[in-house]
């Protein structure tokens, strides 16, 4: 979106908002014009929160989930099962993991996922300090997206730990909470009925 | 959005995007957690911009438009029309108009419109500047938008220069270009066909 007469500094602050993910140029425009509007502190505030961002967060040396420094608070919980860690695909996945507050063992974030076509391939992953907490005894729970790239993910991981004595499993794949059978995929609805649940057993989950 | 363990500068940038119009708290995470894995050099330039932005950007002394300084180009335009001038609600609302250009007068911004449920009453309008323009000879093409403080602002100026001796329009209402009838609301379609044009003259438009 070219706008002949726009200031300089508004076209280039309407280009920047542009490269964020899902902001297109008219998003961008409305973006730009609501700083344009707003008391000088908030853009002051902003523009601190943004030079410090990438400082202020950084992640845990042993799982690779978010921390302030050194290691995580999840690591350092004592009362964490250390046998059971879920192995997810980003930092944000723990968060959210973490909402549900059902898991009470440790995670490892890889910080992506195989993707042949973007070029990601096992190096790009955070493994070292996973191939050290792979130990005997330890449950490895693969808890990466159940997409192509996630399901690869997961298969890669369960070759490399195959050898290593430690219990490998997967999240389930199923209906969703919520999920009525009218709008499911029919792949998902097929895995739901191959890994269905014995009736008392499915209960005592609820 | 609260996520327990989230680092506290992340929170703070979720927060602030929250801000923006439009961005609900999962756009937020989203685009923090891009902001996250950029280079870093993306978000220095980011702080830059956002803590010029406003002092960058600054309005015609004259016509309140946009303007690097002093006055804006369109008012220095020597070969445009001073005898029309096209009054809009915001100075972005010139940058649209001026994208069709069709129109060779000048423009005025109002920075606002009148809108008793936010406060927003004739004090608040860019008006000073204005009213020393709006002398007989005059034309002043109402362009406020077609909502009904657009409508409200519109009428409050025509009965503000109804003595001045200019000329005063409004901008026509009816059927967009494109537009199916099917889709369009009936008041758009009542004042469309209220105020239609002789065939003639309608082709001699296009």
């Amino acid at each position: 979106m070219h706008f002949p007469g726009m200031p300089v500094a508004l076209a280039r602050m309407v280009e920047m908002l542009g490269t964020l993910p899902g902001i297109g140029p008219k998003t961008a425009m409305r973006l730009a014009l609501n700083l344009l509007e707003r008391p000088a502190e908030d853009l002051k505030q902003m523009a601190a929160a943004l030079a410090e961002l990438q400082d202020k967060v950084t992640f845990c040396e042993r799982c690779g989930c978010f921390a302030e420094q050194g290691h995580c608070q999840i690591c350092d919980n004592v009362r964490r099962d250390t046998k059971l860690i879920c192995v997810v695909e980003q930092p944000v996945d723990v968060l959210i993991m973490e909402r549900g507050q059902g898991f009470a063992g440790k995670y490892h974030a890889l910080h992506g996922r195989l993707s042949p076509v973007d070029g990601i391939g096992p190096d790009k992953l955070w493994l070292s300090s996973l191939d050290k907490r792979v130990v005997p005894g330890v449950e490895l729970i693969l808890a990466t997206s159940a997409t192509v790239d996630g399901e690869a993910t997961a298969h890669f991981l369960a070759r490399r730990y195959q050898a290593s004595g430690a219990k490998i499993s997967r999240i389930a794949r199923g209906v969703p909470e919520g999920g009525e059978l009218e709008y499911l995929d029919e792949h998902t609805l097929h895995r739901a009925l191959a890994q269905r649940v014995i009736w008392e057993q499915a209960e005592s989950l609820r």
